[in-house]
Order: structure tokens, then C-alpha cells, then sequence
């Protein structure tokens, strides 16, 4: 299941960067599971990775690569996380950095390598050494819907996002795939994000705007609230556009940025394992964003809330009870309202005058569902979306490995 | 499903305590949901309830009464929880009192309501008002089974404990029910307890007890990470045995009550919604007591976690993924080690030495599952229970309504 469309947008090809998909066979015969990437050099790159402890090999030598060198290749491979591999799986994803460097004539460290897939269970190094060359000569900036295939797991369809948009008398050019669909809830950032820009930006500040970006989009979602081994996002910027992006431009550069990340994000909640629904929760009225943050996942990670969305049941007592142990300090029940899809359903501590279960019935029976909180406490809001908890949810992820 | 024996055991009746329970009509007709509890004068009553913050009127109401009096009666309803109802949820809580007070000729004030059901419908108070004379009626001190039963609502299965222990030349009975299937995540208590005891034991030291015996109990559940907002745990001492508890009796008195409250606790993890294991998270090594538990909940409560115990799959991989998220301050993970039923599986960031997938795959077979954590960076251990997350789960709760 899945919600919203799943036809997968044009992406304008970004100058100076190429991707290359073939099939290494790492799971399933035949299937496109490797990714390989080539920046062009000048280029600047930025990555946020996953703050799970346990994060996987390749995630820890993406970060170790990424602060030693800018990196002139991302190698992706789908089937294998290869997290939870110890010692054995930092060896095994080196050899393949290894690898596309001899395949390239750059050094081990500018290849950063992601691997999304089953934890724990070893790398298999030789199928992916030997698909390498392959992926080389598949090289192209016309490459994207392939590598949005390439890097999908339990995914069931790939999601990639584009945008152009003029700047003096310059354009810039935005293209960006992501995948994910289960264990999501992004610490930083979702497992996996590719987003590219032909605009120049410097180091510092490609940071600056990926975190920004980042945190109003992979950051505001949960599908399942277990946060990968394998998260990262990495943005890179070409600039074979001749725009320069400085502190003048920063600003509507980033609300882009932001834009096509969230279509991105959203394209993952879209597709999150076993969704009928896709929920977005706002939080108004709260003190800061910390307290918005808590009620809006409390309520979308809430199993009852999510069983109730799979059933288009307006049962709003389950959000009234999610809500009451958030932990909100001092929270004064009677100032809170809440609405589902605008239909005012609570105010007063209770269920709102004139609110009828076929109002509610009928709100919750479009597959887009907005819950709204107003706290009315404070001046900050925030949302995140999520999905429901169905049938196929609890299918898939018994079924995972079988 | 539920998981363990469904034979209710035999309740030894606790002298000075006696329960009626009878048929109100509330949600079902001809379904035992309404019990009155009658206390002796010259008893000792301790409750503890839930930290919700949206929690029940009844629950405001009891916490009310408990502070203003000793407690004589204790009114449960199921089918309705009277939660989420605003003011009149309150008037109608109380007008349930005033009738048990007209028709015992006792203080409205020593009367506590508690109720379990759907949230946010209005009581049918006629129902209950109807109803009080003949649960008045129908007292007995052997009323205990049919308590049990009147106060279940998703629960597929009635809930008691009982025993009997000697003190000096005196013996003291300790007895109880408890309900609860679903939304349940106490904090402070489940949804609903009921203990009764001979013991004469006075009321500062009958709370410190129930705050003890609780805490390593109905606070060491949960089912789906929810917690209700109508939890309750009532104890009540009324002194028959004429065996006092003073200081130097008390802590046998709260090792045989902390037994005691566990049966119940695991009874309704047993019990657990759409329950096929019934599993022990044991944290061991951590630094204190919040690490363990934090870490204990995380892993109970992932939904990848609960979804692999669902399928009896031994996919440890998201046991590390949801330790690694689990928020543990310079987690060293290569000191980690995670056993299931005793097979040792993971060790220095990734798979055990020797550990074999046929290992796995039989210590998932048995209903009773243990994970074991060890931390290995402090003394300090706690153990939680929890259930499977299940296609029943999600059937129950997309159904609960219709």
C-alpha cells in the first residue's frame, strides 16, 4: 500500500554530476541494487548522518571519509546494510571504497559508500567489486530514475524530486532522490538522500543549508519511530551553473532546498510500509518547538492513534489520551482544541458542542489526514507527517525476512 | 489470543472486604459490568492512578475523595471510561457516588468511582443508578471471580492473585484482580487494580507499600506504549487477620504484595492485545536505574522489534537498531552483548562468535521470549514485560468501535 501518486517526476539532470545503476545481484538476481555516483571536482558536498549508536560501517566511514576529502564518489548499494557487522564490516566496505578509487584513479577517501538492506548479516564484497566497473561505464546525468530504483528496499515505488529556479539572471537547477519506507523515524537525516545543485556554494555553507534544510523535512518524519542504522542525506553542489549562492541568495536558496526535501520526505511517508493514510500532525500554540515536537510525535507514534487512522475511525479519544502522556508540564486540558481534517471534534476537556460522529466519520475518510492541536500556550507551532498502522504493516515486517 | 494459562486461580476471600457485581446494561446487555467494593470500617485505603494528563473524571474525582476521607465503597463500571467528557463527565461521576452513598448511608466523599471503556462518550448514569441496589444486594466476600470478570473490557481473560503467607503466629491473605489489554503503558498504575488484605496495616504505610510494589510491577508493563487515562490501584488493608504491620514486618509484607502485584502485572501482559508472546526485557550493567529502563522500553516498544517477535523471527538486527536509538549517552557498543532465551547473539558491535540462524530460530519458538541486554558499564539491572505486535493488534484496534 501506499498513498498520494506514484508516478515518479521529470528530474532535470544537474551539470557535473552522473550516476550509474546496474544489478550486482547482492540480493535478488536481476535487480538494480547498486548506485554509483561521480561529482565533478571543485564540487562542494555535505552530509548529515544517522545518531543511532549502532549506526552501520559505511555510515561511519562516510563520515570519516567526508571530513578528510571532498569526496568524488558515493557508492550506494541496496539488500545489505551491512550494520551491526563489527569490525569485519568496516573492512568490507573499505574494500569496495577501494575498489571504485583503483576503478577511478582518485584516493580511497574521496568514496564515501551507504548501504541499506537486512542488519547483520556480512557484505557480500565480491558481488559488488565485480558490478563496479559495470557501474562506471553506466555513468550519466540522465541517470537519476535508475538510482531512485537502485537504492530501494521495501519501498514500492522510487521517489525523486526536481526544481528550477531563476536567480539574478541565472537558474539553478535542484534534483534530489531519497528511499525509505520502514524502520523511519530520520535522526538528522533518512536513509538514503541524494540531492544534487549545479549552483556553487561553499563547504560551510551547503552545511549550513543541507541542517536547515534537513531538520524541516527528513527531521519531521516518522513512519514506525525506530530510527535506522543507515540514515544519511549528502547534498552536493557542482556549481556549473556560474551561480553563486552567498549570504544574499542563502535564504531563498535554502527555502527551495527545503521544499524539495520535504516532497522528498514526504514521498517516503507516502510510501511507508503498509500506509492507507498520510497524516500530517500540527502542533499550534506550543511554548517552544521542543513541546510542539513532543505532542505531534507522541500522537503519530501512538499505536492506538495509528490502528484507529488505519480503520477511518475519528476515535479522538485516543489522541486526547496520547496528548495527556506526552509529559507537557502543567498542560491545561480545557485550553486545548483539536481538529481532524478542520472539523473542531475537542475543546473544553471534552468533546466540542455541536461536534457529531458523522462529522467525524466523514473527516477521516480521505486518504490525506491533517490532526491539528492547538495547545494554546504559546506561539510556536510545528508538524510532521507520518502514516497509519494497518494490516500490511505488521505483514511486511514479519514477513521482512522470509 | 493471550498467552500462558487461562484458568483463573482461587482468590482467598479477605475478611471485611466484599464485592457485588451485577449487569448495568452499559455497553452490552446481559454483560457483568458494573462492581461495587465494600471496605469495613476502621480499614486503611491506598490508590495510586495515571499521570495522564487528560485523565478520567472518575479519576480526579477518586484522587479527590481518597485525600478527603478513608474510602468505604469503590464503584467500577466498564464499557464506558468517562474520559475526555469535560464537566459533566464530573457531575456524573458524582451523581454515581451520591446514589452508592444514599443506598449505604455513608459520605458522598467515601465513595470512588472508576471506570474503563471507550473515551469521550457520556456516562449512562441511569444505567449505573439502576444498577447500585442490586450490586448492594448481591455483596459477598467469595464475590471476587465475578469482580474480575464485571471489570474486563478487551481482556480475554479474567485477571486474580492470591495468597496466603505467615507472620509470627498470625497468617495474612493477600488477593486481587486487575483488567487491562490494550493502552497500556501504566504510569504510576494499570487500568484497574484491586487488592484487599487482612493485614492491619496503617495508612502512610499501606501507601508506601502500594507505591513500592507497584513500581516493579504494573510500572514494569507495557502493550503498545499508551498510557490509559483511567489507570487505577487500589489496596486495601482491613485489619480481620489482626496481624499488624509495623516497620520491622514491612519489608516481607511488600516482597509478598511486589509477588503478588506482578502475577497481575504479567496477567495482563499475558493477556496483552493480540498477545502471541509474552516477553521479558531484562537490561543488565546499566548505570542506573532510568538507563535500564529506557532502554528496556525502547526495544519493547519498537514496532520492528515487536513485529520479528510476532513472527518468532530471530531479527536481532532491529534489537541493536533500537538499542542504538535509545538515547544511552556514550553507548559503547562494542562492550553490547544481547542474548534471546539465553542464545547469545550479539557481541562486540555485531554477530556472536558461533551463533548460528538455526540458534535463533529456536530460541524464538517458545511463547515466553527473554532479551537480555547487558551494557556492561554500570551495576545496575531492571526487567520489563511487554507483548508482540500482531495482525490481532491491529484487527482489535480498527475494530474497537464498531
Amino acid at each position: 500500500m501506499a498513498t498520494g501518486s506514484d508516478k515518479f517526476p521529470k528530474i532535470h539532470p544537474v551539470s557535473g554530476f552522473q550516476l550509474g545503476t546496474v544489478s550486482a545481484g547482492i540480493k535478488t538476481a536481476g535487480r538494480k541494487d547498486l548506485v554509483l555516483m561521480e561529482i565533478a571536482p571543485g564540487s562542494s558536498v555535505a552530509g548529515v548522518f544517522t545518531q543511532n549508536r549502532f549506526c552501520a560501517a559505511p555510515v561511519q566511514i562516510a563520515k570519516r571519509h567526508l571530513q578528510a576529502q571532498t569526496p568524488r564518489y558515493l557508492l550506494g548499494n541496496t539488500g545489505n546494510a551491512n550494520a551491526g557487522t563489527g569490525s569485519q564490516g568496516e573492512a568490507d566496505a573499505l574494500d569496495c571504497c577501494q575498489a571504485v578509487a583503483a576503478a577511478t584513479g582518485v584516493a580511497c577517501q574521496q568514496v564515501l559508500p551507504f548501504s541499506t538492506g537486512v542488519i547483520g548479516e556480512p557484505l557480500p564484497v565480491d558481488r559488488l567489486l565485480s558490478a563496479i566497473p559495470s557501474a562506471v561505464n553506466a555513468f550519466s546525468e540522465q541517470g537519476w530514475a535508475a538510482a531512485a530504483e537502485g537504492i530501494l528496499t521495501t519501498d514500492t515505488r522510487p521517489k525523486g524530486a526536481s526544481r528550477r529556479y531563476a536567480i539574478g539572471d541565472g537558474q539553478i537547477t535542484l534534483s534530489g532522490i531519497a528511499k525509505g519506507s520502514g524502520m523511519i523515524k530520520p535522526n538528522m537525516a533518512t536513509m538514503l538522500g541524494f540531492v544534487a545543485t549545479d549552483a556553487a556554494v561553499d563547504g560551510e555553507l551547503l552545511h549550513r543549508a543541507l541542517r536547515l534544510a534537513n531538520e524541516k523535512s527528513f527531521n519531521r518524519i516518522t513512519v514506525d519511530g525506530d530510527t535506522s542504522t543507515n540514515d544519511a542525506v549528502m547534498l552536493i553542489a557542482t556549481g556549473t551553473s556560474g551561480v553563486e549562492i552567498d549570504e544574499l541568495t542563502f535564504e531563498p536558496f535554502v527555502a527551495e532546498l527545503t521544499d524539495l526535501f520535504v516532497e522528498l520526505a514526504q514521498g517516503i511517508i507516502r510510501d511507508g510500509e503498509g500506509a492507507n493514510k498520510f497524516v500530517e500532525v500540527l502542533v499550534e500554540g506550543a511554548k517552544d518547538t521542543a513541546e510542539a515536537l513532543q505532542v505531534a510525535y507522541t500522537i503519530a507514534e501512538s499505536p492506538l492513534v495509528k490502528t484507529a487512522l488505519a480503520a477511518s475511525d475519528p476515535n479522538w479519544g485516543r489522541i486526547l489520551a496520547a496528548l495527556g502522556r506526552a509529559g507537557i508540564e502543567n498542560l491545561d486540558i480545557d485550553r486545548v482544541k483539536i481538529s481532524l481534517n478542520s472539523v473542531l471534534i475537542v475543546e473544553a476537556g471534552g468533546r466540542a458542542a455541536g461536534y457529531t460522529e458523522q462529522q467525524g466519520q466523514r473527516a477521516m475518510q480521505p486518504e490525506d489526514i491533517q490532526i491539528r492541536v492547538q495547545l494554546n500556550r504559546g506561539a510556536v507551532s510545528d508538524k510532521i507527517w507520518t502514516t497509519d498502522l494497518s494490516y500490511d504493516y505488521v505483514r511486511i515486517n514479519a514477513e521482512y525476512r522470509t
